[in-house]
């Protein structure tokens, strides 16, 4: 079951209204990496959960996004507050807002598109619902980072920075919870892999150009790498 | 610029068709995790990047999804057979098949939804996509493990075994790249985090019933961690 | 804020699991007129809203759908866990939920297409907000009928008959918070309409065949109407 | 079947065109509460409705809005007409209408989204659909009300005016045509609610803070109403 | 302006109702290449033609579609009728139908996915738009061919017959009209192209193998053609 | 199998970056006619093609596609620079690019939506296929030579002509694969049609005004054509 309580999860002070940058605030409520999206995400996963402790962990970060939802939304509305005024000239930069939503937000991106469960990554197998989770966060984290370096306005950062940060702390706690699973960085469910092909590394994109050129790294040599070149020319599998 | 060679990247051998199981394998010919959205994915963040090793990294990979396509769309059609010859029972399986594609497939997944998108995870930040994409490996394994769980041909098992294999090779090449960029576990971008919010721990879901109970481990104690109890019915930020 | 407690806001006893119905029931989960549909309604006009009443009470009407919305995930988790146990006929029914989930519930509906915001409504009006929230429970409520009426487990029908309930519940406020706007039930916003036009009605659909035959009604005759015949043959407006 | 005539169903005059305007018009004609997706609703309510009197009315009322499609649409274009002559910085406004299109209006919104069946609310139960058609000539009266105000040319005003007005024709209509069903504001379809939870107002949302405060109003007292306070934290349902 | 007549285009007789093949039938309805792709996709462009006979002909046809739709939506809903009666296994076959359409249809395809004017192709030039239109013609009647082949009951074949028959029609006008417009097959818009790129063939797909083989034909030989193999490996353009 | 070579298929020489422009562009990328489209549609018509010759066709102009996929991505990415480096002005034109993009270029078209496979013209017949496929290369030909007129910048327009030049190349080869069919211009498919219907003309749209006005031409005179006027008024069909 869940409760509100009417008060925000950080203070939102917002000076001049800025409406450009409201509608980039919208990425992160309606937005594909947003907080609707890492709410839903880690509360539908932690409804089908049956590990008790990450169950517990999911329920707790999921319900905490549903929080930062309602301080992004608010901040988003202080900025767009002049498209509910009636300032035409405003007005046009989002019809979805001024016109259709009288002044308020929807659960639309950016650019007027509706949010979609597309967004979302649930798999029912908890070390890699953990993987999506990491990358969700570390997603939000650098959305949180741009949005502030086209921010002018010190209390609209500021709450950014205290919702960018709590990105950084579920990335650690996620984090924390994968590692103490007991499965190696490769292990993935049950079913072991072909070791005949495991450690290939097919170079399919070659030449030099524009495109750049071939590189050596740690991901093709080393660590047991066997690269097959254009295998495209040649046979790959069997 | 691309070049296409009239092979497949591993021989299909298939017995009896099976419709049924053929309209699982579009999940990953046109599904949410399946080897387009890897191809795109991965080629499309191989144009944006401007660090060579890791962009020929993208292109090789994305290149060899485009050629996983090649093979899950032939082990599909020839599942999905029956579908074109005229038997009425199993047209109904899959109307968009049959009645519109003739027996041949589209990209859509096993229930019909269109290809879209909005299922790629495309940041511009290397080590952000890095993870996205370790994560994206990890839900393409798990997908093939429980086709193989649910496939009864033997042919069709073993190049979906050879397919999700790559996927675990796919995966530690990521990882080496993302583990060779000298960035922290939790260093993304570059904007620093507020430490006083950090290694806070909010506890949102308390209670005990249907729904679990409260657990501790190490994403929620030790590692530095402060955990807030009920932040809702107190000031949570500032 | 938001907080959780982990129990189900109603008991829910399902004997022997049934995934076809669990299917269906994804249409009150991840729906167009589902409870995630409702909660994010509600939530998001009253973050809109500016009047405080109203605003109390769609804050507290779309946290209890979010409540709903874990019963009916449970709900449909039991009804569906056949999915889960490697069962091939089974998992052939939703492959999105036993090969993509695991058999875990996604924000899907019954046929698999995505949530999208789409289905909301909110505009930023209450009494135009509170007549699409009467509309939205009466359609809870006549689909929570139907899925009752194909319902053979009696604890599952108990469960949805309470949902069902609430529903009514939530109509009546939504309807006493209407009446009470002292506003004529015509009037919407605050622009006149044209009253050479307001009390005409076009009949635009005359014959009589397969499809029916002109009829006379309230809404046609009395009540100051003026019927335009073949209003396309002549000058409708000007 | 249809029959089509060359006039439009009211005058459009229009002095100079103004393309951000026309754009803003665009949510009339393909988006969300437009006069497609009035035309589409009530026509394929009244294709399914048994009903004689009630489907005679949605298809005079479906094919009225078709003829207000026309209106809308020819309006779009005299505005968006510099979009069609090569200006490119009015073709920078909407590439969909300049580049794509040509000058010529397509079925998307004011963003570009196109438009889409999600949008459309059809029940197959006549009490239902009348509540879900008022609700939608509520939203379409109150888009037209915003566009008027955002108009500068006298010529589009009285067309706008004219559909703003028929819109309320329209709910006139549809609530007689409820009213007169002889069920009570409460009955929706047959099955009975459960006595015990009907009356019951669920105070899920309290506190006090930047998000309001309780608050008392008829849907929460008098009229029978039991008030429950925090429901999570004790037992709401049984 | 439109107006609606209470008669189909043409008389449905349908026998014993057959529900699966009721679901097949929806992608005429609300599907990519159905009767409300084609009714919407000719009014659209004829609303934006400014070539008086090609949009009156844009119109006619336009028109006629509508009342295809009707005819197409009258014929699904009677092999849909066991779905509104209760009988729970028929109800499983399509549960947006039985469940939340109460046994009516609604704008989607036989999978349920809405209908979107994504599906459109509108390009405001005319010889564009008519090969849009006769290839749209193509794939109706390809789809009512593959429909009518798998149709068991007499009355319902006549009708798609009438229907397909239809398309082939509107494809002769839509030709007739392309044909008198007196522009060269290859003459689109009004930019020359470049004379050193426009009769090269790239042989892009080369080798040998379960793919296939390099095949001569008068694509690429003959005509004025010259084949450039490999151009990946060479320069292609410049 | 598929092979990537880093170089693109056409030198691309850009001089000022023109932000605005680059929205424009990515209509060809991500947008519903453009080079992903292209190439995703004939490479799987080209997977289900069972006409050796016309399969090879297929397979290399699809393998073109995603080169020219390259070429318009570097283009738009150019263009779009000043969206990467932090000026906010110009990164409030795309928040998707500058925000959640970081600068890259992603699959959407100039309006930010995801790119759909319902795109796609998939209909699994040859003779349909071809169609589908000139008429995409006609709009894909008006889309370049519309962005060719709003182009500033000699460079960019040189690329753009290969491409615009291109897409007449491959609607030359498709239809010579067409007209060698040996089918009839309206031989689709091989069901016969009803020759009591395919002549006839039915004349839906009347009248004269706003909208036009009845006229005649070699779509609805001549050719064996009989007009049926007011078809709704009479019987159409039977």
């Amino acid at each position: 079951m869940y409760h509100h309580v009417k008060k925000l999860m950080y203070t939102v002070n917002v000076g001049d209204p800025d409406p450009r940058f409201g509608k980039m605030l919208l990425e992160q409520f309606g937005g594909a990496n947003g907080e609707l999206a890492a709410a839903l995400q880690y509360s539908i996963q932690g409804l089908n959960c049956e590990d008790p402790g990450r169950k517990d962990l999911l329920m707790d970060i999921g319900t905490e996004e549903l929080s930062h939802l309602e301080v992004i939304g608010s901040l988003a509305r202080m900025h767009l507050k002049p498209l509910k005024e009636g300032d035409k000239s405003e007005a046009e930069q989002d019809p979805l807002i001024a016109v259709v939503g009288g002044g308020g937000v929807s659960l639309n991106n950016s650019q007027g598109n509706p949010w979609t469960a597309d967004y979302l990554k649930i798999s029912g197998q908890i070390e890699v619902d953990l993987r999506s989770n990491i990358a969700a966060e570390a997603r939000a984290k650098i959305t949180y980072e741009r949005l502030i370096n086209y921010c002018d306005c010190p209390g609209t950062k500021d709450a950014l920075k205290f919702l960018m940060t709590r990105e950084i702390a579920h990335m650690k706690a996620f984090g924390a919870a994968l590692e103490s699973l007991s499965k190696g960085p490769l292990e993935i469910g049950e079913l072991p892999v072909m070791d005949e092909y495991v450690n290939k590394y097919f170079n399919d994109s070659t030449g030099e150009g524009e495109l750049g050129e071939d590189t050596t790294g740690p991901w093709n040599s080393g660590n047991g790498w066997e690269v097959v070149n254009n295998p495209g020319f040649d046979s790959a599998g069997k």
